[in-house]
């Protein structure tokens, strides 16, 4: 690694990560980190890969990722990264020279993307597929993308993470619950499909294991949870859980096990990025709140009152701040109360979980565990398919699953 | 129970609940609530036992407690309910109403107890055993007040449970590590043996299972430890975790589990009962402080900075606040924080604890499970013989213990 | 005052107080305080006239003045008295029962309201006049109530002060900017004119001083305040300025003081009595965030984000809890952050306040002083004719008015 | 200033600041923000002289201070500039690479300074005037030091400026209460004078006009407030208002003139620089937590409860963080509360008023107003010889002098 250039120590331990999204802030921050514990820059605080008992998994490791991805941004991955230096301070200045270089490299492997029902999302300046392809054509042309990076850069195997900003929700989804209504739809153009159920169809079609680290439709089709039993394709999501859902899934168990009757929780998030700027819209926050909410109406169920808000403040740039506010009765109906603030800046929060992912996802395959990966609930806010939301219950299958296979 | 009068309702189910302390903020919250909950005048929010899979076990039930105690407070117990509920407006007005007479009568059992090195908690105008009388001589006294409360009410079995001031700390405590050590200590008069080893003793050497629900030494005696295991008594302790290291313990894992470094972990209490007023004497402070500290130390081993202060706020009354402000570094060593306040009442707090605990060392005795009772670690900040201080994991050995004796 | 009976002390200290809303949290709070001061029950504590340098103007004494009032619940000022001490706490027990007989002799002069033009604040069982009555009969009949009150009471002096629900924002205020102009649309039946402005026109019309506690469009018309100004009747208004908004106008001059640039200021409300129900109508929350939001962009010209919510959480009762997060730069573009949140009970905030401008608009007629009084800008969160949004400035004007008139 | 030079605008406005503890975080945050603002790279957001109507006055220009001073720390400027970058993130890197060469240039010119009875905050590795040498000759030691810097740099004025660490509290302070006293003392050697008072004596015995920044005794000496009016030279302290009592004292105001009853007022400072170690230590936190705790006590004479602590949280470095909880009681006797945090970098929020202080104090003695200023007291926690401590009254005294001046 002497010449400032990506490569990973050994062509074997290469894996591929092809991130829809790959210019956002999540993306970026997980490019960045990803190759700053490469060149031994920075630890890894924050992956939960890292730490026993996962880590004893036999997991590909950080500096074999290879990345590449599709976006519909015009912005550099460099200037992408300089902005958030400047307006979060994360990355430092250092870190980020020292990576400039693998980035502009990583930029050049980014493809234009497709952004069909993507509504709030899609800026004027956007660069994209023309919308008046046919919607086969566009998913043959995503696929090309994934096995073009696949073979020029000699990778055994090539995990798709959807990190692109959150689209609106999908009305009527039942009717792609199975693969054949999906792929009807797809041969007979149906113009409802949003972007993230192409890039996902795609993916599990072409045998990769996929992410859905967003609210977005993707995988959470029924279609698609057919097509990816039946080829035995790895995959999980959705909506990477990193802030005030996280913490609410760590407390929450703590009210019901003492039998403490929760009557109002609210919560209210403040962020300036563009992240909460897309949420701002209301359209596009609407599966965003949904799978906020489940987190308590799940753990408490007899809870009496339960909002979530989601503003955008731009100064705040990247820095999300949650503020939620617990009312509860216990003993002798006696009125009590906790308070939490959480200042987190939010793609350092998200960044390390999708490398976490992409190694969990990728040793799954591996092993040949096709389908849906319950063991990773613990890090999405909807885990699709797993009811338990206890982040402690849900961290304790994770563990189960690396003393299995360690 | 027309009459206003105690009365359990079947003599097959009457459980004697001894309160060392029966005059205190918890003994007569728990009393209260007891009599209120009998009385149908309240729900058991905040009571573990009746919550499943707990509440499946078979347990002496709620309104079928009688109460003693000791204590050396002139005031009477109703006397300190109408201060609770004038400061606190806990209990209500009517609900103290409807126990009055219940209160009353248990104030005639509750006998003059033993002070013995028992610093600040300690005021002058409190009634007490003779300081001069010998050591074996004491423990004498407090076992007959045990019994004859047993044989008088007709109880099949007694529980104690010591919820008096906190001690200051004993110095070397492992001089007292065998039984046969605290004996001969008994027998010879030791000096330095505090009145919270003496009240334990005789309940223990009386068969009574016992419940330390404070800081003070009790039964973490290696003596009285090999006592209880030997006679086949159930004791369990120290400290009841009700309010900011309960939320610690719920929370710190969350920090473990997706490897976050807490750089400082500051905690601040304020509170404005006499336990407080106790606890800002440094000496009684002493024990407090060190059991909540050492749930962080044992969640987050690798914690920079970790600190709790008590500090006694007259206005607050039984309210007790806490603010902590957790500061962490994540992912690219960026620097995140976290905050909360938890307002709470903290005798209402306690009080459904004691009675979850006596109804389940009680259940422990029915089925003979003498000796320490791990399965109830989720209910101490410093379980004895227990390293598990994630709340989420001490809970499931409860629900487990709760599964086996459905 | 030796029967229960609500008595002022001394004929000639005798003022009479209408409330519009007058079963009204606010309302029922002022009245239940009034009274309870009135037979020594409780301290005056919250009062500004109660203080010095205020207290030193010869103002009309609490217990002297007489209340009744125009309504439109069909619920009696006992019944919601009872409803508060029981949700919230306030008032307590002992002080209802005193003050009991009092309430339900004054809810006999509670008169039937309009409510043209109120929105959501009308429900559908509450007994209101006829909506097709013409509007000048509507303002006849008000004036009537006005005048058989203050001859039945032999009163010398009437102050009428609003404290109903808040009304949808007026559209289009301009056409109203004149006495002619407003006198006209009364006499050609104007259906657009809202309640607010019909009662207050009966009062300023018929000579007795006004406060507008509320944030509805009252006398912030150019054509009252031609007419009270003509006429010589004191009158200010508005908004009553008691929690989160009091708060930023005392601290956002430090900010402004110190030259630090105020990035972001978010407000977040949550509440849960019928106020907080009303404001979470659109409509209705209107006039009331655009009074709040004033305070900060007055104080901090250079304000970069100023937002401001108001969310109804029904356990909170009349409980009103703001978090706010400022977020600043100062020197060297260092980042910096404030939070606050602020607990109180919402009416027992407000009410002290009416009784404040009761006996100062009454002082303020009895000095011949008429038209709007910018002495009392440190009550309101929109001070009607006042610019000055700093708390301490404001506050120093009724000091000065103080020291002028003592 | 095309060479990176320092060098003022022009030499008639060129002021001589001399600092004593100049290379201390305040110092250093001080010097780089004016080079800073010297070369154009930050603006002047934090400075009270920069916002009208403070800056109508004619006062130095910031590119015209000239910077000296004392310190007994063996690191230089430019290694603790580097330090605060590195710890805190103020200043940015490109700031003080800009500045870097002013720094070092300035460095050069700080004398070793004395430090009798300065306690706890000297450490082993300080580089100090001997504490054998008389008390006279260490005198006579300092005024050379301002002398040989004046005429060295041809200044017309030098301001001293204190903002070396707290010293512990002198006792019986009274012995020095005349000019007479004090001098006699210096002469015969008294052993008990502290560093600051011989820094302060020497300066305004110089006739320098002089800060003291800190809460250290200083010009609190009623011989040197004697001395300063005999020789008309301007002086004021003490203890600079930063951070949570700066918010106290715009806070404090707005209970008392609302005539709310303060219960409680709880205040708790955790901080990680050089300074909160200081203050660890009890004996040079004394007068901190006195200067701190007399806002409160004289702003709500009623006040319950009053308590500030200071604690030492290393991860902070020059972070700190302020929660303060207020328990206060309204009308009915209802209980309420607010709370705040503040986070500020401690130097950032006091080195903009170091520039303010000097530039009025300058301007004072320009104008030949010697002794106490109190149109300076909103600086200052404990503003010698004026007993307001609302900050919005304070402000205004400065306001209303520079009406007079401008
Ligand atoms: N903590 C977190 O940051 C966090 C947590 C959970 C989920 N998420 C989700 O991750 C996603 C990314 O968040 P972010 O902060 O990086 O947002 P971002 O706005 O910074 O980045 C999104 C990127 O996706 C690109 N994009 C948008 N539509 C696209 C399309 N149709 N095809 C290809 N690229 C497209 C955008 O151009 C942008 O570069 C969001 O959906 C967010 O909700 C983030
Ligand atoms: N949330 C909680 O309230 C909580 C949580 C954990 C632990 N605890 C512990 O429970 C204990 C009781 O707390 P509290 O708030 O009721 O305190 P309290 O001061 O109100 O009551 C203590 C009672 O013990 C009595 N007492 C003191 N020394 C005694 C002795 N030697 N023998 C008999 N009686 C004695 C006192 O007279 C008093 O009536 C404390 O040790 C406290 O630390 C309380
Ligand atoms: N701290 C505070 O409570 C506070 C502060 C500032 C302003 N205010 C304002 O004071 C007003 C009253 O607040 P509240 O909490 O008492 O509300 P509330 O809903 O408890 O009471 C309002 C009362 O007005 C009555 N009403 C509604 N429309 C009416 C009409 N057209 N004519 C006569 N009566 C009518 C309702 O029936 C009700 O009894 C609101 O406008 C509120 O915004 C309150
Ligand atoms: N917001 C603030 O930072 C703030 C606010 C009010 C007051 N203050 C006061 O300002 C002072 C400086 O604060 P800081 O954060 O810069 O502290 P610091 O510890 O960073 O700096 C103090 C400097 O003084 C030097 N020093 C100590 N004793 C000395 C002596 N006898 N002679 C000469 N130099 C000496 C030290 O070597 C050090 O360089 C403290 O007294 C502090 O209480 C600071
Ligand atoms: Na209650
Ligand atoms: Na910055």
């Amino acid at each position: 690694m002497s010449d400032g250039r990506e490569q990973p120590a050994d062509d074997a331990d290469r894996t591929g990560v092809w991130l829809v999204g790959a210019r956002g802030n999540v993306a970026t921050m997980s490019i960045v980190g990803a190759r700053a514990i490469a060149r031994g820059l920075t630890g890894t605080t924050g992956m939960v890969t890292e730490r026993e008992p996962v880590s004893s998994l036999d997991l590909p490791p950080v500096d074999g990722l290879v990345f590449g991805g599709h976006d519909i941004a015009p912005e550099s991955l460099v200037a992408q990264a300089e902005r958030q230096r400047d307006r979060n301070g994360v990355p430092d200045a250092e870190t980020l020279a020292a990576v400039r270089g693998d980035l502009a490299e990583i930029d050049d492997r980014i493809e234009v993307g497709t952004a069909v029902n993507c509504g709030a999302a899609v800026s004027e300046d956007s660069e994209r597929l023309d919308e008046r392809l046919a919607v086969r054509d566009v998913v043959d042309q995503i696929r090309d993308d994934y096995e073009t990076f696949r073979e020029r850069h000699d990778l055994e195997r090539l995990v798709v993470v959807n990190v692109a900003s959150t689209e609106p929700e999908l009305a009527e989804p039942d009717r792609y619950d199975t693969r054949d209504a999906l792929e009807r739809a797809i041969d007979e153009d149906d113009r409802d499909l949003p972007a993230s159920v192409l890039y996902t169809y795609a993916a599990i079609d072409g045998g990769h294991p996929f992410v859905n680290f967003t609210p977005s439709t993707g995988n959470t089709l029924g279609g698609i949870r057919e097509l990816a039993a039946a080829k035995d394709v790895p995959h999980m999501g959705r909506d990477a859980k990193t802030g005030e859902t996280l913490v609410k899934s760590a407390l929450a168990p703590m009210f019901a096990g003492r039998n403490l009757q929760v009557m109002s929780w609210e919560g209210h998030n403040i962020l300036g990025n563009k992240d909460g700027l897309v949420l701002e819209d209301e359209a596009n926050a609407a599966g965003k709140l949904s799978s906020k909410g489940d987190v308590l109406d799940s753990i408490l169920p007899d809870i009496g009152h339960n909002r979530v808000r989601i503003d955008y403040t731009p100064s705040l740039a990247d820095w999300k701040t949650a503020w939620d506010y617990i009312h509860f009765e216990g003993f002798l109906d006696t009125e009590m109360k906790m308070q939490f603030t959480w200042e987190g800046s939010d793609s350092a929060l998200a960044a390390p979980l999708v490398l976490d992912l992409v190694r969990l996802v990728a040793h799954a395959d591996e092993r040949g565990n096709g389908g849906l990966q319950p063991q990773l609930a613990s890090f999405f806010k909807a885990p699709i398919g797993v009811d338990e939301h206890d982040f402690s219950r849900q961290l304790d299958r994770l563990y189960d699953y690396a003393e299995q296979h360690r």
